[in-house]
């Protein structure tokens, strides 16, 4: 057997091992009794050891070595193109799992989880003094985790963070493209509070039986053209979307007092799911069969959700389906006009997971403005909240002066380390508008929306993002599909349009 | 680390494992869409073997060894006895791992893969001789192994086989305790059905939800103290008990015309269920800590099924609690008496798994009677037909000459080579009915039933088998507890006491 091909069997039977780690963490959050999590942390963290020890066999080095050779010697066979990609992506895996020496990675863990369990309360408590002093060790752990990630990749330190969940993703590009949001996001978000202030509107008062509300998302799935035979819907208490792509398990949190979330939720993971769904079968179990990043991931949500889902067209749907589904064709809620004004109103808020789609990169910008120059150093963890709420007044013109939990504790992610995580949202938002623009030139959108039959617009995704997994880099990907580099202009001009 | 912390150790490691392999079956059976099969069976296969390589490990054997001397030079420290014991069990373990050669285990799973498979089609066109092509190859590699088994632990052939589900059960045992069943079985079964004759019952005709049915089951799983904390009920195809201790998954299948099966089946796997959540704690995850048996597994969900769940006073609870489930208080069908009649009549049929509790045994034995003779040699696979037709005859009267399906072709256990599995049915229908009349000496069954308050029973299943788990052999548990080995006489009372 070829290296290369001892290399496939290996991330083959990693694969495996990563199935059953999935469908435990799905299994953990939408059905397990709480008495079970002591076990079942103890099994997920033996399968967490020995994935690690898989991928960081010291045999790796020399058949990544090797098999680079042969294919180098082999550039006229069938797939050859496939084959680089794919080795390319195994490797990629492999550096990711052995850059960090395992001392520092269990350090982390440690920190993190700690920091993380403590937050919880503290959060609730506004105690920044008390998360402060666990807090600061997960700072010092990652930037230690970035430079010596940045070391080994010729990346600065923030940047080798970001390779984590963006490969490929800058410092210098993320500069340009926020710099270039922030110059018209605050006054577009002015206006469409002016024009939205003389709008009204009628809020749901009623109550919408869990039952219901869960039908209601199958009909919406159906529509979305989800695959029942591949995945299905359950819930918990943080929607997510998990599983494996032959059998994909998204879930959401029904409140009986309102449906909006909900159901918008719904459609969101919806997008994640049918990315993963569409996986190429060529390639399933291997690192380049796999979804290209989190960003691109938050493409196909944000596209399903922003594009299509709080689109007039689709909300015409959503206003008959809904009616439908809660017995209720009289009820004003359920006009088009008006769930088309709850799903698009803005509103200047503290919390980003609360945002509308107008505030949600102002969010984003600053989270990613402050994290950038704690990783690399310019700023220190204390000055965090200052930070944040200059920062805060200046994009929202509002002030969490004191006030931590609804500033800069509000997030887990910073809690366990998970710093150069928060770009993806909005490099998400910005990838989906630009392929929309793309999409436009062949595909009738409105057309297919209003008929019902979306096949159109999934199957233009299927060929261009989900069929092509990790085949190519993020960058070339967005240049093959839409024939420019990311940028902001589309995500403005989409913007622009819905909003004023 | 002593080699015995480290086998502890080891086995720790399986049992994670084991969490995550039991957990994809649970899930493959309950959730699972049909599109993820394929991905599911491979994760499985490669935890399987993950799985076989720990338990085969070649430092293993000195590790025994050198173990069994550490604690044959620590007597005097506490906990010694539970030692041996733990060590005992881990050695049975490694022992049942190692003893057959992973050629023959790798043939024995493609041949009872492929006659199963078949046998799905086959049993339904009745088409035995097509069966028997495969099964022959199922029956001479059973006999292979049996004779390796046997050879190592000094056994005869289908006593080796009957070890892997009932350490210590020896075909001299259960000959004597099944010929003593043979001399009043078939009278005790005439007797009851000359009884039944005269009276008259009320079968369900109605429309019974699910949902409702579903709500009921939860009810009377609250009145046999099932822990939700450490477990749920979910549906499936074949109901069954899975999971882990800590988080015991049990299902049951609804038919919407009848509830009778679902509601004493819930019964049933409540008993599996409460036995594994009161194994003890102290031994979580290593082999000592695990059920003694299959067949004092059988032994509690019997004694929930059967000497519980069949009572006249737990039928009173019934009769109340599926009242109100189906919002039927005037419907004859489920007043105590008629109840008590629909869960205690008996009928000679040709299938065992819709068997009464009275015909059960005889459909038992006669299994028990091929299968040894077939394991040892004295008969051959293709003398399989006209034996089972003899037998029942002979026991129940009914011929199944030419009827393959509903002869020895209805079960499952017998097409992938489970040989040394059906005694445990009957075993455990005997051991519930021993430990009740050991009860019956300190608890008061039928006020703690009537009442409504179950739990000095199950105090009294706890102190006695389900904190015991594998702490003794067999043999010793039951001896322990009711003071004498196991025998058929408390079964015959209780099937008298309750069919005459
Ligand atoms: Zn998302
Ligand atoms: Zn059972």
């Amino acid at each position: 057997m070829s290296n290369y091909d001892q290399l496939i069997s290996h991330y083959q039977t990693i694969n495996h091992f990563n199935h059953a780690q999935s469908m435990l963490g799905w299994d953990a959050a939408a059905n397990m009794p709480t008495g079970g999590s002591d076990a079942r942390s103890q099994a997920m963290a033996e399968l967490s050891v020995h994935v690690h020890r898989l991928s960081t066999q010291p045999q790796l080095g020399e058949w990544f070595n090797n098999a680079e050779n042969e294919l180098l010697n082999a550039e006229q066979t069938p797939l050859i193109t496939e084959k680089k990609a794919s080795l390319r992506e195994m490797k990629r895996q492999w550096q990711q799992a052995t850059l960090v020496p395992e001392d520092l990675v269990q350090a982390q863990s440690i920190a993190g989880s700690k920091c993380e369990h403590a937050w919880r309360s503290q959060r609730q408590e506004n105690d920044w003094t008390g998360f402060e002093k666990n807090w600061k060790d997960v700072v010092a752990l990652s930037r230690e985790e970035a430079a010596i990630r940045g070391e080994a990749l010729g990346l600065t330190a923030y940047d080798a963070m970001l390779d984590k969940f963006e490969p490929g993703t800058t410092t210098a590009s993320l500069d340009t493209l926020f710099s270039d949001v922030k110059t018209w996001l605050p006054e577009l978000i002015e206006k469409a509070l002016a024009k939205q202030q003389s709008e009204s509107i009628i809020m749901p008062s009623g109550t919408y039986p869990t039952a219901a509300q869960k039908s209601l998302g199958l009909e919406i799935m159906k529509l979305l053209k989800f695959d029942f035979d591949h995945g299905r819907l359950d819930q918990s208490v943080h929607p997510f979307c998990g599983g494996v792509p032959s059998d994909v398990r998204i879930t959401t949190r029904y409140d009986e007092s309102d449906f909006v979330q909900a159901l918008m939720g719904i459609v969101h993971e919806t997008g994640h799911a049918r990315y993963e769904q569409g996986l190429p079968k060529a390639f399933a179990g291997l690192p380049v069969g796999e979804a290209r990043s989190m960003g691109i991931h938050e493409s196909q949500s944000l596209f399903f959700e922003m594009q299509i889902g709080r689109s007039k067209d689709f909300i015409t749907h959503l206003s008959r389906l809904s009616a439908d589904a809660f017995n209720a064709y009289k009820d004003p809620v359920f006009t088009e006009e008006n769930l088309y004004k709850l799903y698009t109103r803005v509103d200047k808020g503290f919390i980003r997971v609360d945002a509308d789609e107008l505030t949600y990169p102002a969010h984003v910008i600053m989270r990613y403005e402050i994290e950038r120059d704690l990783i690399n150093g310019v700023i220190e963890h204390t000055d965090v909240p200052e930070i944040w709420d200059e920062k805060m007044k200046a994009s929202l013109g509002i002030t969490t002066k004191g006030n931590y939990k609804n500033g800069c504790m509000q997030d887990i992610h910073w809690t366990d380390g998970s710093f150069g995580y928060f770009p993806s949202y909005t490099l998400g938002a910005m990838y989906a508008a630009q392929y929309k623009a793309t999409m436009t030139n062949t595909v009738n959108i409105e057309a297919a929306i209003q008929s019902g039959d979306l096949s159109p617009i999934f199957q233009w995704l299927n060929d261009n993002i989900w069929s092509q997994a990790s085949l190519h880099t993020t960058d070339e990907l967005v240049k093959r599909v839409t024939g420019e580099v990311l940028n902001a202009e589309h995500f403005r001009k989409h913007l622009e349009a819905r909003y004023l």
